[in-house]
């Protein structure tokens, strides 16, 4: 019996960012396996079944799509985003699109979630990449139990940036409910953030791009001066 | 007369990482525009029209295809990886799926082309990223007219990095001619790479994972100490 484990990655929400491997990867799967929400996004195949689990039990989803491809089956881990195996489109490279392009130079992206790291490393980090120029990605921004993370690392920000940084919120890119907000700094209220959000935060160069009776264009020029 | 403009990611080089989104738009498309090795990634459709340009011919090329869908026609610009309108997989999301999950946590993607900003502007940057503990995937890291500039960066990254810090050399991902090498910074060698190439560089908490017959997977825990 020879079994096999995918890892696939579904993009961050609209079903046309699924790549064609994934789709295959998907197709292929005799059992998939993933966090619900994710897995309702999966396509739904005659004769596949399907493992749906909740959040923050990784470990036990991984065991079991472990356990089950260990005994024959053909078996997908469907992730949101990018999980690095079947790779996928990351929701900073789709709010990104967008709005324009902010990640147009250099860019980082720091999670906010000091679960498995302490706050003083992503300091650091925020830090690091304010005073390099990096545009700066936010994932994982805030949850029911991380409340103060985004307030805190835009008081860490306002240290090294202007007021006028833009600032993109993306929630639910691509989904139905998807909003995005262009604010800046100064005006940007973490409170408009959630767990299904991800915020994008400029540099000094980062410039808006006005449109009538459309929200500004976010554009980050590809040059840099010393 | 009412033309459009799409402009429409790849992906590195693998069809199969095509999204339905940029399938759709190229399906579209009057005309096609971009450089020349990009546009023969994208599949031939009868009756449309495609413009193949060289490389660093951006302006032209970018003016040709405005003109073209000012002029009433539905045009796609075609770009390889992710150029943040339509969006696609990025080549460092793919060189890393290639190998385990070297992106497992804070990264940042830094071009070491010194063209449009100054190189004391890209040191800056190395130091932060090294310093800051963030993953480094570089973009640009080698061409015809610059070809110290990956040397340097290695030199730099050694002030900060242990010399067993994992280094992933991936070259033209995707496509027939793929090449995967897994290396250290003390062994990696800069005239591994070329215009093609994506490299990665791990941080002190990077790790390899043997496997027998095969090569080594890389891993980077989502986890950090202070």
């Amino acid at each position: 019996m020879s079994g096999r484990l995918a890892v696939v990655g579904l993009g961050p929400g609209d079903v046309r960012w699924l790549t064609a491997e994934a789709e295959a990867a998907l197709a292929a799967a005799d059992a998939l396996f993933g966090y619900g929400p994710y897995l309702d996004r999966a396509p739904v195949r005659e004769g596949q079944r399907r493992y749906p689990s909740d959040n923050r039990q990784e470990t036990s989803r991984a065991c079991a799509a472990l356990e089950t491809a260990a005994t024959g089956n053909k078996v997908a881990l469907v992730c949101g985003g990018d999980p690095g195996i079947v790779p996928g489109i990351t929701a900073m490279l789709a709010v990104a699109a967008r709005v324009g392009a902010p990640l147009g130079h250099d860019f980082c992206a720091l999670s906010l979630s000091d679960n498995l790291k302490p706050w003083s490393v992503i300091e650091r980090r925020l830090d690091a990449a304010a005073q390099a120029g990096l545009v700066i990605a936010l994932y994982n921004p805030i949850s029911k139990t991380r409340q103060w993370q985004l307030a805190a690392a835009f008081d860490r920000l306002r240290r090294y940036l202007p007021a006028t940084t833009p600032i993109v919120f993306g929630r639910a890119v691509g989904r139905a409910d998807e909003k995005i907000a262009v604010m800046t700094l100064q005006t940007a209220d973490p409170s408009g953030a959630d767990m299904a959000s991800l915020v994008i935060v400029g540099t000094a160069e980062t410039r808006l791009v006005s449109r009538p009776g459309q929200a500004p264009l976010v554009y980050t020029p590809r040059s840099a001066t010393a």
